[in-house]
Formats: C-alpha cells, structure tokens, sequence
C-alpha cells in the first residue's frame, strides 16, 4: 500500500489584476474544486494564499462553501502559512508569526479547523523558520527533494518525514520527488500510476506531491490538457481504482501516524532554479552553463546535490528596488507599534511576489510593485497621522548600506534622500493617491539575456495579458530583442546631476553611452545643514566635485513644506580658477505606470503641448513641466526658475516571464538641462518647484 | 599605497590538556607576541579565545602585560567573540550574547579597551548572527573569500568591507582571499611581498588577512620554518622596509575609515572543507571527487562559487554523539534560569571543537568529549542542588528525534533513556566526578577511509602527542590501517537486548558481524509504567518482539533510587507456542577513557581476575563484575543476579587528524550474556544492579 500525500498550493500576489483572478478562477480553482468535489475519495491538503482566500470569498462565496464541505467531510486538509504569502524569514518575526495566526484565525473561523501544516513560500527555507513558527500549532511542511540532497541524504532516503530543529524548537518536512513534479500533470496518467506502482513494489510506503495549483489550469497550455482533455478527471478515477494498493492521505494524518524517519537540517535554499536567479546575471549564466554541460555529461544526478547558487536574500543586493521596498517596510513594521491599521497595511505589503524576479515577472511586473508600495504608504499615513505631526525626519540608514539617508513625510508628500549617493531622491511619494511616483525599474543585465540571440519569432506564444496595460506583446525574433537592450549603469532614482559633454545626444543619452564631464551623479553629498520645525524641513546638501578639469561646488536645498510641495534650490559655484562652460542637466525618473496608454501624457503648458509617454524626444524653452495621470487621477507639476530644455523617455525593460519576453514600460526618465556658463567664484542658481495633486475625478 | 589588515586567531579548546597548553604557549603564542613587541611598527588583530586567555592569565600573567602594552600604544586590536569558543548560532541565543558580553568584559577589564570586531567561529556564518550581536559594540568580522563568492561576488569585488543585515541589524564584513592563506606563512615572503606589490600596483588599497594563529608555529613543521628559520621576523622586517607603498592597519582603524563597497547576503558557509567534513562519508567523498576532478580540469576557479558541500549542522546528524551532547546543552541552558554557576558551566560546554570532526581530531578525542561532558555534569548538579529535590525525572523529546526521552537524576547519577531506541540507556553519569560513563563514540564510516590504502607507512609523522593517553602512534601502511576498521550498526549505547545467533563468537561480534536472532536491538519499547516519588524513580518499558520465528516479551525496569545507584529488572516471556531456546545478551558501551592505563581495568572479584581495557576476551560464570577507572577515581559495580559471561572489547576508531591517522580508544564494549531456555508463557528474569564509587585517594 503506498500513501500519496498531497499539497496543492494556490496564490495570486497582492495587487493583481482583479481580471486576473477571475480569469484564474475560472480556468484553474474552479474546476479542480468542482474535479475534488466529484470525487470524494481523493484526499488532499490545499493551501489557498490570503489574497487569494479574500477574493473568493468576496467574488465567489460558494466555493468557500464547497471547501467547506469538503474540509467538513475530512477530504482536504488546510494548510496554512503566512497570510499574505510573504517569506517567512524575510520579513520581521513579528510580522511574520502575526500573519500566520492572521491565516490560522481565517482558517479556524471559516472552516472550523485548526491547521497542523504549512506552506513554505516558494520553498524558501531558513533556519530561523522553526522558532517562527513556535507556539503556533504548526507543525510541518512539505519542501522540494532538492533541499534534502543538500542536507546529505541519498535520493533512497527522502521517502517519510524528517525532524529539524533550531533551537530547540522542531518542525517536520516531506519532501517532493522531482519526479513527481515532472509527471503530474504532465505525463500521461498511466505514466503516474505505473511509477507509483513502481514504487509501491519497491516497498515504498510514501508517495509526496506539493507543488503549485496553477500547474492544473493557468500554466500556459494546462487548462486544455489538464481540464479540458481530462487528465486530472483520469488522474482522481485511476487513483480511485486502484484503492488494493494505492490511497490518498490527508498529510497530518500521515504525520502522526508515522514517526519521523531521522533528523535533518537543511541549508538556506529553494528550488534549483531560484538558487540560479538570485546570483547576479553574469554568475547566473555561468551556473546555467555548468548545470547544462553537466547535463549533458550524464553527471547531473550525481553532481546536483552540491551544485546551487545564491540564497533569496541575493535578490535584495541584485534589485536595488526590491531592497528599498524591503527596508521601507523593515523600517515602518519597527515603527508601526500597535498601530493596527498600519500593520495589516505592513503585511500586505510583504507579500513576496514583487520582491525577487525569476521566470515570473515578480519585480518587473509594475502593478505588483506599486500594490507594494501603495500599502507601504497607507501604512505611513497612517503612522503620521496618528503621531499627531504634520511633518517628520528621519536620518537614519534606512537601506542598510551603512550610509544614514533622509527621509521626510507630511500629509501629502513622501520623499527619501540618499546623500551617499548623488544626493539623489530615492522615493517620491503621493499619499493622498498612495503613489511611488519613483517606483521606476532600472534597466538591468539577466542572465537570459545571453541566450535572447537564439530566441525565435514563434517562441513567445501570444499573451492572454489580462490588463497588464505596460507590457507590450512581442513575438520578435531574438536578434530583435538584442536591439531593445539597454543596461543603466546607475540606479535610476532622481535629482542626479549630470554635465552632459559637447557630443552628448539625447539618443546617447537615452542608451546610456554619452559623455558625462562630471563626476556628481553617483558622487557622495555631505549633509550642511537641516532644519526641522513644525511645518517644514529643509536639507542642504553639498558636493565638491569636478566637470572635465574644472572644480564645482553644488549646493542643493530640499524644502518640504507641509501641505505645499517640494522646492528645491541649487547653488553651483565655479571652484576652479578657469571658466567653466558646461551643460548641465537635473534627471528625474519616474512613473506612470503605462505608456499605451492615453490617459498619462506629458503636459507643456506654455507652448501646450502634449507627448506621450511612450516617446523619445525633446522640448525646449519650458519652465512649467507636468506629468498628468488621469487614470490615477494624479498629476505632478514642476516649476523652473529659468527655461531650460527637457529629454525624455521611457525606461523599457526586456524580461522573461512564463509566457516568453516582455518589453514592458518601467518609468519615464527626464532630463531637465540648460547651458552653463560660470566664471571663477560666481555662483549660479536653479529652483525646482514640485507641486503633486490628486486630480478630482473629471 | 595598500593597507594590510590582520588578524591573528588563538585557540585551544575547553578540555584540552595543560601540556598542550604549555607546548601551544611556547611553541607559537609567546614567540609571535615577542616578535610582534619587537615590531612595534607591525599593526594587528587579536583574537585569542577565552580558554587560552585563562590560560595565559593564569600561567604566563607577563604575556598578558605585553599584550596590555601593545594594545596601549595601538599596535593591537583585541576582536571579541563567544568566549568559550562557541559556534554563536548552534548554541541558544542567550548564551551566545551572554559568552559575547562575557568576553567584551574580560577584555575591557584586563586591556580597558571596548572590542569592535569580533572572530567568526571556524567562520561558521548564520544569518542570526547579526541579531546574535544585536548592541553587543560589535560590528565587524573577516570571513573567507569562499563565503563571498558564494554570494555571487566576483573575485576582482571581493576587496573592501561589505554591510550585511538580517532583521534590521547590521554587520560589516571584510574576506581573506585564499591566495593570502596559501602565501602565509607557507612561501616565501618575497613572494608574499610580490603578491602585496602586484595588488598595490592594480590599484587596490586593501589585503585582508585573517587566520588561525597556530599556523605560525604549531602545525606540523611551521615552528621550523615560521619561527627557528625566521619567517615571521622577515616578514615584518619586510613590511616595515616597504612603508612607501605597504602599511599595516588595525581592523577597526579600516573599518570606520572606508564606507562599505556594497551590501551582501551570506548563505550558512564555513570554509570550503567543512563543508565537505559536515556531509555524510558517501557524500562527502563524492563532493571530493568532484571537486578533485573539477582541478584537474582546470575549472575549479570558475566552478567553485557554485559547489558546496553540508553546513555544520549537519554534524549534528552524522554524529549522534554530537547530537546528544547539543540538546543536553540546550536542555540545560533552558533549564537553569538565572543559575549563574550552571550557566557558566553551561557556556563552557559550549566550546565547538568537541562537536565535530573534520582533519583535526575534534569529536574523535574523548578528552574533548569528556571536557564537554563534565561541565554539563557540573551545570546538571548545580541546578538538581539549587531545585531542591532529592531526584527528578523529565519525559520529553530531550534529543529532537521526534520521540520523548526519560532522563533521571539524583546527586549521584544522571541517566538518559531512549525507549524507541531499544529501551537503551544513552547516558549514564555519575555526578561526584563529574563523568559521563557512557561517553563512547559509535564506529563510523568515514570519508577519509575511502583512501585509506593509499596511505603509506610514512605518512603518518611521528607524534608530539602531549599527553593524549588514548590515541595510538601508528605508521603503518594504509593496508594494515583498512585492516583496523570496524564499522558499527547502530549507536554504541547501553541496556541494549541482544539474541545472538547459535554461530555468535565473540570474534565476530567484536567486528559487527555475527548473526543476531531478536529484533530488540534497536526496536521501539513503549513505556509501560513511570513511578515517581520523592526518593525513587522507576520506569518500566516493554517491548514484543521476534527471537527467530519465536515471540518473545522484555519487560524492562529501570529503578533509580536516590543514593542507592540504579538496579534494572529483566522479565523475559515466551510469547510462542514453541520452546524458545537462545543466548541472550545485554550489552553496555562505557567509556574508561584509556587503553593503555594500567590503572584502568577490569576486575572480577569472584575469580580475582583482572583484565586489560584494550583486551578483546570473555570471562564466564560471574555475577560481580567492576570497571576500575583510578586515574580518576572512579569504580562501577555491576551485580548480577544469575551467574553469566561476558565480551568484552575496546571499541576503536581510525579517525585523521593534522598529525596523520589515529588509532584510538574510544570505549569498551560489554556483552552479558546467559542461555535462555523459556517454554511456552514462561518467564524468566535478570536483575542488574549498578553501583558507581567514587575511589577516595590510595
């Protein structure tokens, strides 16, 4: 008799296209409940992420309530998990055991059971887990065989469960043959069934499955094969007709009934691949080569156990973004206190869809990040206002790169300022719209780059996008994906100042292969002087730096005043005893979250013109600039203190995700520029006026 | 101009031998110090351990003042860390910070300075360790180049400090390049001087260096080569005849004085080699093969981020000696609250070297392991005398294996029994000397065996062994080594039930292979009755099981009675319809600490005989039998209440050291054993009493 324990796990991140769950509903959740619902006699654990959870329940009711018969009816076992499918060990303890009683209370009251096991968010595993989940009733889970192989142990050994410890506190795990992974669902039925019978001959008394749901239904080409065709209809009928040797068991009842196998402890790891996506692309690359030829040396087998690449954590050193979102939340899940409001804010904002990038778009999937950072900022809102001030500082090294940066909130306005480097802003926040107008990407080399030249025409399958309105469907060869690749050399936050050479060109500019004369856009700012009071701050912020041979010194001033904007005054002396001639050029980047679309333009207001977002190009003689978002219903405008000239465009993004190359709008950058001419020990001034306003709905 | 940070780690381990000390002190500790006073120009970090700084306080209270003086005139920086040596994250978290601040203190006290960086344990990284270090002053550390490149650095980036952080805290940590511990001090130091230039000369403004201070002098040849032929004095000479380009900097000085190159994220890494150590045999040396193949090819540089072995604890599963001593720990320090004597004891126990094994003898030198042994004895003690109760038993699953455990104790004996584990008794303490009796280690298989006929008589150097009483000089061939191993079946524990096979000699048995008739061995008791007063504690555990095709039934009482030792009551019941007709036998593994100690030995005071520990023999028709331990006045008694025979043998393990193989005894191995005849529902019964003494001087 073999025992097959199943965890089938379901999620769609925070921020997801309300289309998208529908869609996934109806071609996955749906049916494979309505599938277990016909057929009683297969048990199986389930985990259903919160998100996904909510939206059930608030758009498709019954199916709460078909679960609930079926946990009624001990069919399927609930698992659960952190509730907003963050990274348990990624996250605060605080905030990640909160959430996994916020899942345990959700499951308790809807379904009147108290989960046992859980899900390990992308099979990320840390050894401060166990002690996470002290005292919360949880007591396993089921991970890949991969992290098995790691600890030691031989592929004959992975078969039951394992105890670890930290600690002292224990945690039990089963793990998932790749196999199994790579037979259900998609290999025939018939082959499932003979390699289990296989098995079963062999003595094996366990078979373990947990993988993803959405394997039966959303992955491209699943919903026809595994639904439509039947397979998983064949799957349930041929386990149910082989019940002399083959039964399906709810995991906690084959937890308690078995006593664990031995003791392992496994290493910081998830499955293969992500192991290979958190390294830098060019590391990345050379894991994949070495994986392939020792695949094709027959020696991967052998070799797998001791080949991997980075931990998660990697992918907060390779996105600056995604270390940004992490530290903002780190630093207001510190500050939030009791602050209940801020916290289920807080937790939302953990979910770890958006904070990494493999083969799913993740990080590079706008609207995931920008559900991040709009949770991020009601819970900001939500700490000021409840401090009682109008406008606060912090100077602290909030990203943890040992360099203190400045942050300043009032009602309106959010920014944070990084002296260290470029004296640039980092986050430009609108709060009544809950807005990171700098939740740009910055473009950036991945490892599958190196192979976009052999990508053909036909190998990105046409995109069932469901109004993901940035990303635009390209089904070009690869040679023409090459064309579209431009790599920042920075990262792109604001305020960076540039001194474009004689030869500089706006399409040099735009590809980053121009000649820059100074030495200030990445350059170390001292912070000269801060001011706070009750409704304003101000920081000045100093750099002594170089255009060509020249000496320069800029001073600039960054006002926040509350209720009234931003305004930021520059000051550039000439240091040297020569003239300095120059063009000098202010770089914002920000954004609008789509270029297809009309609503979000480039507003000149003095010669009336209009641009689309979408455009590389050019304006001259402005000193009123505004960025409008309609669908938002959010517009920025800036104010010059001299006409100056603009270039922009769009900061494009080449990325891979499970349905071929994206080429997707990541953010505008503008570069605000004017000559300058200054002879020795005279100073010239700028001021920059940003004015955000919620646009009342037209 | 490049700056040269150092940093010299001193150790030797809890337990370790006073000639040891003495020889390690005068071999390579003073001499470094007296060439480092001599240098006064040379700048250094520190790092001795806090056995060796009780040791020289203790012994050699001048070096400390010279010590005192370089650190008073800023040659040295003295970096903290565990005091007692511990790995920070496998020890609970509070003994971790309480060694931390324990070793802050002494340093602050005797040098009236505050540490800032600390020594990495065997450069054992875990992400806890920054919360470990939370407020302790301490924020940096030297780890290898290995753990950078397996973050994904490149190697022409691994110079200059990184910032890594986990929950918030921070830690800056800067990497020896492995170049810099394969010049230093093994080649010539014009070639290290060379390698210093070439870097200077490519730009880079740092050459970290840190390591382990005993390669200056005490591993095999280096007091030669480092110290008698003048290695270290060239090398400093060398430096301060080089000032223009090469300068020698504290730790601390480097630190604050250059922002971090970047941010990190570690996985759980040590160096290289521990890695492969922590795998099981199989495993291990597979991951050598591997990687002595990828060096053969030639493509070892480029692999070597990507291959990597087990993580320490690993050890805890490959060895369950370690195991046993881990939890007993953690069981311990959960235990004694704010007892300050047993929490001393406690972090004393905590000193890593005696929980694994890699080429220095570690868990294979039972001086190590009894050293580990009596401080938990000692913290046991103190926290049975301070609860004010006679006798106490806990049942809880002490090891983590997922099954409870019985652990007894009185002032006088401290036993630990594993029903699933044949109803063993895994510990047997005897308190007033603070021994742990049962302290053997199981034979095992390991990965050095795989090459063990290639070894050559001379192989193996002759032996500076300082007093290691139980370790055998062998140089022999690697042939006549292969000859010595025996490899165990199961853990070496005591009360074992054995059925041996009508063919059973003692030859035989001694070597693993003979035929066993029961199942009980390593069979699950359940635990029948628990009885617990004031004065006594009785445990009875029972077990139906197979003798050959017969059922048989042990019941087995374990009855400790405060003061009065433990006396085991046997019940056997023929369970079958047929006759039963066997030799039973129960085995002990006790531990006498040496083979080749005429004070050490077995006496049977019926017969007047007296046998050898290194002896494999028999005696027949005992009833009394003694294990006489003078060297540390120490007896055992076991009474038997039938007349019955005994095998004995010491069990001995072929273990690597830095020295080359080790013969060593590890324990005797004891079978009594009697012929059993039961007719049906018969019972027979066996009672075993066993008084531990403590010998008063003679």
């Amino acid at each position: 008799m073999i025992r097959l324990v199943m965890v089938l796990h379901g999620h769609q991140p925070v921020g997801n296209f309300d289309q998208v769950f529908k869609m996934a509903y109806r071609k996955c959740y749906r049916p494979v409940l309505e599938l277990l619902d016909a057929h009683p006699g297969i048990k199986t654990g389930i985990h259903f992420s919160g998100p996904l959870f909510e939206w059930i329940e608030n758009n498709e009711p019954e199916s709460m309530d078909m679960l609930l018969s079926m946990v009624q009816r001990n069919q399927i076992e609930l698992l659960s998990g952190g509730f907003y499918e963050p990274l348990l060990a990624a996250i605060p303890a605080r905030d990640a055991r909160g959430q996994v009683f916020l899942m345990n209370n959700f499951i308790n009251e809807r379904f009147g059971v108290k989960p046992e096991g859980f899900w390990l968010t992308e099979r990320v595993w840390d050894s401060a887990i166990p002690s996470i989940l002290k005292d919360t009733g949880l007591s396993y889970t089921v991970v890949d065989d991969t992290h098995f192989y790691y600890a030691g142990l031989k592929h004959e050994n992975i078969y039951g469960t394992y105890i670890t410890e930290k600690g002292g506190d224990t945690l039990k795990m089963m793990a998932t043959p790749m196999i199994m992974r790579y037979l259900i669902p998609f290999r025939l039925v018939e082959d499932v069934i003979s390699h289990l019978k296989a098995q079963e001959d062999m003595g094996r008394e366990i078979a373990v499955y947990g993988d993803d749901m959405e394997k039966f239904g959303l992955w491209p080409g699943t919903h026809e094969w595994v639904l439509e065709k039947g397979w998983l209809e064949t799957f349930f009928a041929s386990i149910e007709s082989n019940t002399e040797w083959l039964r399906t068991e709810l995991p906690r009842d084959f937890v308690s009934s078995t006593p664990p196998v031995g003791r392992i402890y496994l290493p910081q790891a998830s499955y293969e691949e992500m192991t290979e996506w958190a390294l830098p692309a060019e590391k990345s690359h050379t894991l994949q080569k070495i994986i392939q030829s020792l695949k094709n040396d027959g020696r991967w087998e052998e070799w797998r156990p001791f080949v991997r690449g980075g931990i998660w954590d990697n992918f907060l050193v390779k996105y600056e973004e995604s270390n940004r979102m992490h530290k903002k939340m780190s630093f207001l899940s510190e500050l939030a206190g009791d602050n209940e409001e801020a916290r289920g804010y807080i937790w939302r904002s953990q979910c770890n869809c958006a904070y990494w990038h493999g083969v799913f778009g993740g990080l590079y999937l706008g609207h995931l990040r920008r559900a991040i950072h709009e949770n991020l900022i009601k819970a900001q809102a939500s700490i000021l206002s409840r401090s009682g001030k109008k406008i606060v500082m912090f100077k602290e090294d909030i990203n943890r790169d040992g360099h203190d940066e400045i942050i300043i909130w009032d009602d309106q306005t959010g920014i944070g300022i990084s002296p260290n480097k470029g004296g640039g802003i980092f986050e430009l926040c609108h709060l009544p719209c809950a807005i990171n107008l700098s939740d740009v990407l910055t473009r950036r080399h991945e490892a599958y780059h190196y192979e976009l030249d052999k990508v053909k025409p036909g190998d990105s399958p046409k995109k069932d996008k469901e109004g993901i309105a940035s990303i635009h469907d390209i089904s070009q060869s690869g040679e023409d994906l090459v064309k579209l690749l431009v790599y920042d050399k920075y990262d792109r936050i604001s305020l960076l100042d540039h001194f474009l050479g004689e030869d500089a060109s706006l399409r040099d500019y735009a590809i980053n292969d121009y000649p820059e004369d100074g030495n200030f856009v990445q350059g170390e700012y001292t912070i000269e002087q801060e001011s706070v009071t009750q409704d304003y701050v101000m920081i000045r912020l100093s750099r002594k730096g170089y255009v060509g041979p020249g000496r320069l010194q800029i001073n600039k001033s960054i006002n926040v005043k509350n209720g009234s904007g931003i305004t930021i005054d520059y000051f550039f002396e000439n240091k040297s005893s020569e003239n300095l001639s120059t063009r000098y050029g202010c770089e914002f980047n920000l954004n609008l979250f789509s270029d297809l679309d009309p609503d979000r333009y480039f507003f000149f207001k003095e010669s009336g013109a209009v641009r689309n977002v979408s455009e590389t190009g050019q304006e001259d003689n402005l000193t009123i600039f505004e960025l409008i978002n309609k669908a938002d219903r959010m517009a920025v405008t800036f104010e010059f203190s001299r006409p100056l000239s603009l270039w922009f465009y769009p900061l494009m993004t080449v990325s891979k995700s499970e349905e071929g190359f994206e080429y997707t709008y990541q953010g505008s950058s503008l570069l605000f520029h004017f000559p300058m001419n200054l002879i020795p020990s005279v100073t010239d001034h700028l001021q920059i006026k940003i004015t955000m306003k919620h646009l009342l709905s037209q």
